[in-house]
Order: C-alpha cells, then structure tokens, then sequence
C-alpha cells in the first residue's frame, strides 16, 4: 500500500474499554485512525441495529493522533455511522476489538465484535476482530499486542477475499508466552442455558441468562482447539450464510407432496 | 412422526402481530404449540441476546388451544426461554414469523425473525424463519398461507440436516398467485445506507439510519432472484460461519514477515 491506510477503530464494550485503547495504540503504528465506537457497553447485541430510535454521534476528546467519536448504538450502528457521516473516505481496514471475552466457536453469531467486522465485510471493507478469552476489565493485552501487530499486517499486505473477515481470538494470559497462530475453523459447540429464576419484591418470577459452552467438536483444526494448546486463532469468516451443501438436499424433498 | 410434534412459534414483531397470528393458526394444525414472543417489536435486532438486564416471561390469555407466553427480551431470548423454563420438553420445530418484510439475501443477518430460528439450529431443533415481502401491518397473508403449510410438512417429513435451519420468503402480493417454491442461495447484496441527519430543539444534530438494497448477484439461483420471478424462496441457513474456502489461502500467508 503506498498512502498510509485510513482505518477504523471500533469495538462493543464501549470507547472508555481497556481493550479498544490497546487496539488504537497499534492501529496508529500502521495508518490515520478514525474510533468511532459505542458510548455504553453492547455485549452479546450480536448484528443488531438501531431502528426503533434514533442516533447520536458525539466527538470526543482524543490522547493521540486518531480522531475520536462515540456513539448511542450498536457497533454495526457504529460501522454504518464512520463510513456514511464520519470518515472523509470509505476506511480501508476496520479493527474491532480488543473484546474483553472470547468470540470462538458459536460466540461470533451472538458477538457485537464481530458484528462491526461482518458489517466491513458486508461493506467490502477489510475487516478483523480481535478478542481476548478473558472478562476482566483489567486482564493485560500486553502478550496479545504482537500478535495482533502481525494479523494487521498480514492482512494489509495479502488482502481478505471479497465478503470475508477475520474472528482472531488470544489465548487467557496464563497460556502466554503463545505458541503461535494458527489458521482455523468454527468448532461446532453450543451454550446450555440456565435461566437464574429470582422473585422481586412485589412477589412476580424474573429471570437472568446464564449458561456455560459445550465443545461438541473433537477436530484439531478448530478455533477451540488452537486456543486450548496455547495458539492464536484465526477464523475467517463469511456474511454468505447459505448452507450450501444442504441445497442439493433440500432439492430432493418434495414440497407438493 | 407418530406423535403430535411440540411446536415453538415465536417472532420478531411481537406477540400481537398479526403475520404472528396467522403463523399459530397453521402451527395448530400440525402439532401442540407454545408461542413464546416478544412483548414488544424486535426488528433489526439481530441475534442479540440480553445479558445487561433480567428478563420477565408472562403467561397471557389465548385464543386457541397453543399456550402464550411474552418475553422481555429479542427473539433469541425467547428461543431460550422457551427451551429451558416454559416448554415441558424440547420442541421438534420451531417456526418464527411470519415477518412483516423481507429477510432475502443480507437482510437474514440483521434478522430477528431469522435469529429465532437460528438459534433453533444451535439447539439442533429444526427451525423454519418465515417473512412476507411486505412491511405493512394490514397485509393479507391469504396468498402465503398454502405454501406455509407446504413448507413445514416437508420438514416435518423430512428433517433438517443438523445445524441448519430454513429461510422462507414470499413474495408481495401482486405476485399472487405465486408460481411455486425454490431452494435458493442468499444472494450477494448489500444496503446502500444513508443517514437522514436533523436538528433537535437544543440545537444538537441526530440521525435516522435509512437505506436501500442493492443487489450485486446476477445468479439465477438466488433468493432475491426467485422473488422477483414471483416464486417463494427457500434458502438453507447454516450456523457455521468458517469461509471454509478462504482457510487454504490463509493458510498460504506468511503471519511472521
């Protein structure tokens, strides 16, 4: 690439999260960064966007080099917003993240990180999502920001294919120093739910989501498995949803019957 | 099946819709239904589930032999409330809908009428997402109604591959009588958005997202094509989003350089 790359920072738990000022940090090493991010936290909103209300976007106060807005939305609002309202050009890499939490396996459907990538790759947009495995707000970044370095350039210098991202997740900090990365596909996996069934104080049932994952994929090329032997995964991922080894079989039916 | 299959209804316009009411109507004559859906509308929800507030799930009265019950949370919420606290046991379909609007092509992304039925592939339960290509609340769903039968007998007849569900559109009205049904692909398009920018009384600006569909496919195979040919669409949804063909050209990249 011969002009420095214009790129946009976004992430969904919220322009003040640790892990989206990690990311800025490394996004100015490679180009003029626009953040253009959710101003509260949008954890697991999955592709949602806001059409029931309408928007704000505020700049705010910047400690670098990027210019600085949030948001009253969701991170596929926030995408929509940096490349219609905000950027002076279509960007040409969108990084979200650093997400405070894992997105392998089935997470991607219900991530909002992901959903500003899918929304770049739906856009033609280069686009990556970076996550952490761990929820704390104040787990370091500090062994992931090489790796996170080498997807970025990796991807500037290769190119995705037309109407793919990447879902690139980091190992807990306890599996640090990482093996390496490694490419990978979606383990087939689920969440078994709980509901925490509470009674409020005038007596009526409400429930809290709960629920813990379960690997169903015993293959060695999955997300899942990469990260429990240490490595960075690397999923790229499509906005064609179509299962298309099911089309011949869905053709066989008969419909009239 | 020899048994009276257990059939979840839910959607994304809410309990009270009437693309909702017609979609019991058909259920009950197919099995025992429970309706579990939004107390309130849920479009463009995507597959948002709801982690930051507790949810209310409330017995309402019914004007068939189904059960019904609302949910305080996305369609996605409502799958889960439904498989782990109101049905007595898992349920062998779930059918969501019937969507006031389209959800060809990228529109099952953003989907919270596809959500439910794809979080019904995530829990291995066959799932069939239906929407008429039209918004309107007063839409007749008479023209739809056969081919809505047609649909849920072949699966019923047939089953689902594991992790896939069905994505059914149906054309607008003036397309009646339509000319069949055809297993599509998604086809590759995009919202084109705009934001419709306005001034409040302090003075501050916000913005209305706003938009319009243009379709990149010229296939043949596609869902937008099936529509415009006045033919129902069904496109098979897949819960794996690896871009399986991009792994070998990842693969070839060079991560270290």
């Amino acid at each position: 690439m011969t002009k420095k790359p214009l790129i946009l920072v976004t992430n969904d738990d919220s322009i003040v999260a640790p892990g989206i000022r990690t990311l800025i940090e490394i996004a100015n090493e490679f180009g003029e960064v626009y953040v253009v991010a959710p101003d509260g936290p949008q954890s697991g909103k999955g592709h949602a966007i806001t059409l029931d209300q309408s928007l704000r976007c505020t700049e705010v106060p910047s400690d670098g080099p990027q210019k600085e807005f949030k948001v009253s939305g969701t991170p596929a609002d926030c995408v929509k917003m940096a490349i219609n309202v905000v950027m002076p050009r279509r960007p040409d890499l969108i990084l979200s993240g650093i997400n405070h939490g894992s997105n392998a396996s089935v997470n991607v459907i219900y991530s909002g990180t992901m959903s500003a990538a899918v929304e770049g790759a739906l856009e033609r947009v280069q686009a990556i999502g970076f996550s952490l495995c761990e929820f704390s707000w104040e787990a370091s970044f500090e062994a992931a920001i090489p790796y996170v370095r080498k997807v970025i350039k990796a991807t500037l210098d290769n190119g995705l294919p037309s109407g793919v991202c990447l879902n690139v997740n980091i190992p807990e900090n306890d599996k640090a120093p990482y093996k390496g990365m490694r490419v990978c596909r979606q383990a087939i996996g689920n969440w078994v739910e709980e509901f925490d069934s509470r009674i409020d104080p005038s007596g009526r049932p409400y429930y809290w989501l709960t629920g813990k994952y379960e690997n169903y994929d015993q293959g060695d090329d999955t997300d899942i498995a990469a990260l429990e032997q240490g490595y960075i995964s690397i999923v790229p991922i499509t906005v064609d949803l179509t299962a298309h080894h099911a089309v011949a079989t869905l053709n066989q039916w008969n419909f009239e019957k």
